[in-house]
């Protein structure tokens, strides 16, 4: 993997720092800590890691492992941004918290990329208002992946922004597919714009827009898509407001339980047998394990100044693991360079179908 | 069952009668025909069905089946609305469609409910057209039904508004409580405004504005819920715009299609027996039939001034023959009398959070 710098290769100190909030997470900082520990690990230290917050407290998770020889150091954050705090006012008012500190760390660049498994909308607004928005981008974005018949799908907006304009939304396709090559290798990304029928005529007015915009830019649209698109894996990246976007989130998150809940069911009046019920429920868990969105490493926010990686709040010490190894991996792509080349300057002024127009760089 | 009248089962006239249009499916008029025989036989005669349609190419489906003992007639129809016709026109200009002559037959009484498994925009512009709203619904409405860990969930609006203001999504979910209540015997529905988060500060201005309005009701409204509540069964009732609901519905129907092909890699790849395969299938399958919405036998158009079920393009002679079962149950419910009571007149004027306003019944 591209993180593998040489220097660290050669056993000199690592490139790439990746900043942890050792408090975000519902199972802080012991997932966190554990996390780190197996990413450094894995990567043969190919990179550092800094966690973040109560420092006595991550020592004392830490004492019982063997870390000397990681590429891991502390930094002490008093404060703690919790899942109830209110996102923006937190990141404001907290400013000693884990969050805003690990941010500010990053925003210095005494390291290369941020990791949280914490507050969502509180690791969105810091991002935001520490980093600032890459130039062209009129609002970050979160997306989330879902696994398709023939590979990912990176959908987005996935819950940030419920009220989108059309140039938000284009701003997100430009991000996603850029995101998409980059990152998963899809050299001409598909683009699909989420709809309630795939004819140019269809869905409201913000999304009859979007089309136009879509279609005459130079991204690989390939026009509406409907709900079964996601999983069917008929585009790579499909844009949607926020609100659409997490319903269809949420919605695809409490699959693998309800199949359980009904095999289970279904087990108790039929005749299957207890061991083949096994069977079945374990050849399930391996499939659905795909749709369970830790296993990508966290999603990121696209469109600030930096890298920033968003877990679960139940993330497991596999998740946190997984963040960290694709934040490096995030670190190292020029992401940020390449979305500021795409929607920087001429970025907002398209021609449409039947005209031209400028459209305001930040509506 | 309510359908089967004293009548019918002393051996008279059905009391019930059920238009069906046999033109409206991708598989018309064959699976129509078997459909209706189906139901006609599952359920002793207990209602009448009239086929309409081409009659020269229905009453060539019928003559290889014993339809003597069936209370089965056919009307011609000459023409056929087609799934690329574009709705509203071609209910205005196809007057002697299957579709227009079959709901105008319901509209003057000689049938007490349509059935078709034709082009759904259609359907709904016909049964608006031709049969009227109720007093006191703005918007009819299409729902969807989902299983759900506690039972079943109605989604609605399913796709058929995709812009929608607070009043129409109120009377969404008073209409789909009283359909819960008939129908599904959920005395007491509870019905849940879908948004990004359970807190009442959440989503956009519609949404916050219908939450006004829905605690303000009588209904049994238990707030917000999430994508992940509907299978998850927290409700029996959930309320969305058209293009939110849409959006859920297909990808929710296209999850057994991803799990079947997840699953066949999966096998291929691991050392899976395929007799064992089998039985995951088999399993599998029994499982997610529940996901399939033909067997809650078609969605019902409510708002309107009639019982018009809807089926799925490719409806099988067997969601064909549930279509018509539940028809005649919805029939005999007096659902449309339930919402114009609970719409009419007071319908629109409710009190708010602060203070008391009267919105317009037809906004």
């Amino acid at each position: 993997m591209e993180y593998f710098s040489e220097e660290a290769a050669m056993g000199g100190h690592p490139r790439v720092k990746i900043v942890v909030d050792a408090m975000g997470g519902d199972f802080a900082p012991a997932n966190e800590v554990k996390g780190a520990i197996e990413a450094l690990r894995e990567s043969n230290n190919a990179f550092g890691v800094i966690l973040v917050g109560r420092e006595e407290l991550i020592r004392k998770h830490m004492a019982d492992q063997k870390v000397q020889d990681l590429s891991l150091s502390v930094i002490h954050a008093d404060d703690v941004i919790t899942m109830e705090d209110s996102p923006t006012a937190a990141v404001k008012q907290k400013k000693g918290s884990s969050l805003a500190v690990g941010i500010t760390i990053h925003k210095e660049g005494k390291a290369d990329a941020f990791v949280s498994a914490g507050n969502t909308g509180a690791v969105l607004s810091a991002a935001t208002l520490i980093l600032g928005r890459i130039k062209g981008v009129s609002r970050p974005t979160i997306g989330a992946f879902f696994p398709s018949e023939t590979g990912v799908c990176l959908l987005l907006d996935a819950g940030t922004n419920v009220d989108c304009r059309p140039q938000h939304l284009y701003e997100f396709a430009v991000m996603g597919s850029i995101y998409a090559r980059k990152i998963f290798k899809y050299e001409n990304a598909a683009v699909g714009l989420l709809n309630v029928g795939e004819e140019e005529t269809k869905g409201n007015e913000i999304v009859k827009e979007t089309f136009k915009l879509l279609k005459a830019s130079s991204l690989n649209f390939h026009g509406n898509v409907e709900g079964r698109d996601i999983l069917k894996g008929k585009v790579q990246v499909v844009v949607c407001d926020g609100f659409v976007g997490n319903a269809i989130l949420k919605f695809g998150e409490s699959v693998p339980s309800f199949l359980k809940a009904k095999l289970t069911a279904y087990a108790e009046k039929s005749f299957v047998q207890k061991s083949l019920l096994g069977l079945v429920r374990g050849a399930l868990r391996d499939v659905l394990k795909e749709m369970d969105y830790e296993e990508y490493g966290g999603v990121p926010v696209l469109g600030v100044n930096g890298v920033t990686i968003i877990g679960h709040g139940k993330s497991t010490p596999k998740a946190i693991k997984n963040m960290i190894l694709k934040a490096a991996e995030v670190a190292d792509t020029h992401l940020n360079r390449h979305i500021e080349e795409a929607l920087a300057g001429g970025g907002s002024q398209r021609v449409l179908a039947n005209d031209t127009i400028t459209l305001p760089a930040h509506p």
